[in-house]
C-alpha cells in the first residue's frame, strides 16, 4: 500500500484536516499521478455539506499532475507525463452507455473520482484534494501541450460539464446561448460558447457584472431580476446554462428560451420545481449534464489546446483550502480556486 | 347577435346546464360553423373543476361541424363546407410565434376556444359544447374528404397534442417511443407513432392493456410499478409521451428514457417536482407540448387523411355530457368521447 497526504472533510466542515490516506499499489493497468493542482468545484462544497449524503472524504475531482509510475500493462503513458483526471476514474467498460463512450453514465455506476466505490477491491475512493492519485490508464488524459496546468485543471469537471450540453445542442455560430451565474462552470460556459460562434448573453442576479462578461466574450448581460429586461430577452436563447448552485425559480429563465430552445440545469443537482406551463409555451427542454465521457472529455481538451482556452483561476498553496471553500461558498472568486499541493511535500505547520 | 343552445359548467360541477347563450354577428373574416360533434378532453374537466381558475365556461376545443354562413370577406370556405376547430381561435398575427405558423404560442396570448377574450370586441369565449360556434376562418382547417366527422373530431386537441413532440423529436423508421397512459391523447400518440414507422411501447399502470395496446399498433406494453421490467427498458425510449393527467413520479419514467430522449408531458398542466439527477443521468430532456399552430395542425390533418387515422370515439347525444365527463374522470372510456350536439336542435325535455 502506498500512501500520500490529503485534505479530508468530516462531519460537514470546511475546516479539512490534513491527514495521511492511503493509494493502493498499482496494478497493472494503474498509474500513479503527482497532483500538481486541483480544482475547487462548488460539488466539494455540496458534497461536504452532506447535500449527497456523504461522510468523511478528500474532495477534489479537477486535477492535473505528473505521472510518476506505471503498473507493468500500460504503454500510453510514461512517467514524466503530464496528466488530467476528471470526475470519473473507472466504469463497467461493457454496458451501452461505456461502449459509446458515455461512461459518465455507465449503467452500473461510474466510478467517481471521490466517495465511490473501487470495483476491484471495494475500497472508497478519495480526491484530488491530495498529493498523489492513483488512477486507471483510461482514466487519466494527456493534458496537451500549451495548457497550463493550473488553469486546465477546471477544464476536467466545470469545463466538460459545460461542453457536454454546448455540444449536445449543436451550438456554433449563429447561435444564441445565455449562461446564467459567472462562476467557474459559468465563465468556461462563455469562453466556449463565444469560441465556437455564438452570441454570448450573460444572466445575472447581481448588477456590475457587464465588464468581465464582456472580457470573457459575452455581448451583452441581463438582469434576472428585472422583469423588462427579461420581457425583452423573451425566446431568445437556443441555449441557456444554468450555472446557479441553489434551488431557484426557473420561470424567468424558460421565458427566455427560444421555441424548441433548451435550459440546462448544472448548478444545482436536486429536486426542482418545475412549473409544467413553462415548458408548454414554447415547447422548452429542461435538462442537465452529468460532466462527460472519455471520448468527450478528450474532444474538449483537443479544442481548449487548440482555442487556447483555460479557466480563469485563482491558485492557492492547498493549505488554504478552507479559505478557498469558504470564499467559494460566497461567490467570492474570479472564477475558480485551484489548490496547489506541492505544499503538502514540507511537513505540516505543528 | 346570434343565439344558440350549449352546455355550461357552473361551480365545479359536471352537471352541465343547457342554456341559450350568445355568438357574435359575423364579422368579414367570420364563419358560422353548426358544431356537429365536439370531443371531450381531460382538459375539460380540470377546467370545470377550476384547476386553471376558471369560473362559468361551456368548454369544447375539438370539434367538427359544417359551414352555416360565411363573412364578407371569406374566400378560403363555402356553406355546406365540412370544418374543424381546435384549441385556438386567434392571435395576433405578427409576433414571431405567428409568423412561424405557432399562434399556440403568440407572444400576446392566443386566444382560446374557451375561456378566453376575443382579440376584437373583448367578449370571453364559449366552447363547442354548444349547436353553433362563430371563428375567425384563419383558425378553422378543411375536414380533409374520408375523415369521419366524429372520429376527426379529437385530432384537433388530442391528436395535435401528441403529434407536435412526435415531429419535433424527429421520430420516424427505427424510432423507439413509449405512450404513458392510454386514453384520449395515449391512444393517439401510438397509432400516430406507429405509423410512422417507430417501434412503439405501452407503459401502463394497470395490467390488461397489452391486447389494447397491441390492436393500436404498439409492440410491447410494459407495467409502470414494476421495477423488474422498468429496469430492463432503462434507456430505451428516443422519446416517451407521458399523458397521465394527474401529478406523478417521473423518475421510473426518465430512467427508461435513452441518452439524451425525451420525456414530453402532456397530461397534467401543473408544477411537477423533477430530480435533477433523473435528467444528469444520460442527459435526459424534459418538455411539454401547447397543441400546435395553423401549420402543424394543418400538416397533421394532412397526414392522417393520407392514412387513415382517426380517434377511437365512443359517441354520446350531448345530453349525456355528464356521464361522458364522469366517466372520463374514472378513466373508463376507449378512447375518447364524442358529443353529437344535434340533439340540441331538439327541444329540452321539460
Amino acid at each position: 500500500m502506498r500512501t500520500t497526504i490529503g485534505w479530508m472533510s468530516t462531519e460537514g466542515t470546511t475546516a479539512l484536516r490534513r491527514v495521511r490516506i492511503e493509494r493502493r499499489d498499482l496494478r497493472d493497468d494503474d498509474l500513479a499521478v503527482r497532483v500538481d493542482y486541483c480544482g475547487v468545484c462548488h460539488s466539494d462544497l455540496h458534497r461536504i455539506g452532506g447535500l449527497l449524503g456523504e461522510g468523511a472524504l478528500v474532495p477534489g475531482h479537477e486535477f492535473t499532475g505528473t505521472v510518476t509510475a506505471v503498473g507493468a500493462a500500460v504503454t500510453a503513458f510514461s512517467v514524466g507525463d503530464r496528466v488530467a483526471v476528471g470526475t470519473v476514474v473507472d466504469s463497467c467498460g461493457v454496458c451501452e452507455m461505456c461502449r459509446i463512450g458515455q461512461e459518465n453514465f455507465c449503467y452500473e455506476g461510474p466510478v467517481t473520482t471521490y466517495g465511490g466505490t473501487d470495483r476491484v477491491d471495494g475500497t472508497r475512493t478519495q480526491g484530488g484534494y491530495s498529493r498523489e492519485y492513483v488512477v486507471r490508464d483510461r482514466f487519466a488524459y494527456h493534458l496537451p501541450d500549451g495548457l497550463d496546468q493550473a488553469a486546465a485543471a477546471p477544464l476536467m469537471c466545470a469545463g466538460v460539464t459545460v461542453w457536454e450540453p454546448l455540444r449536445t445542442a449543436g451550438i456554433g455560430p449563429g447561435s444564441r446561448v445565455a449562461v446564467a451565474g459567472l462562476g467557474g462552470l459559468g465563465h468556461l460556459g462563455v469562453k466556449l460558447a463565444a469560441e465556437l460562434g455564438a452570441e454570448v448573453t450573460v444572466l445575472s442576479r447581481t448588477p456590475g457584472k457587464a465588464g468581465d462578461a464582456h472580457k470573457l466574450g459575452a455581448v451583452d448581460t441581463l438582469m434576472i431580476g428585472d422583469d423588462q429586461q427579461t420581457q425583452r430577452a423573451r425566446g431568445r436563447f437556443d441555449l441557456i446554462l444554468d450555472t446557479i448552485p441553489a434551488a431557484h425559480d426557473l420561470s424567468p429563465l424558460l421565458r427566455m428560451a427560444a421555441l424548441d430552445g433548451t435550459l440546462a440545469l448544472l448548478g444545482y443537482p436536486l429536486e426542482q420545481a418545475v412549473r409544467i406551463l413553462d415548458l408548454v409555451q414554447g415547447r422548452k427542454k429542461l435538462t442537465s449534464s452529468g460532466t462527460g465521457g472519455r471520448r468527450h472529455t478528450a474532444e474538449l481538451l483537443d479544442f481548449c489546446a487548440d482555442h487556447a482556452i483555460t479557466a480563469d483561476v485563482e491558485v492557492l498553496p492547498s493549505a488554504r483550502v478552507q479559505e478557498a471553500l469558504d470564499r467559494l461558498g460566497r461567490g467570492d472568486v474570479r472564477y475558480r480556486f485551484v489548490l496547489d499541493l506541492s505544499d503538502l511535500d514540507e511537513p505540516a505547520d505543528s
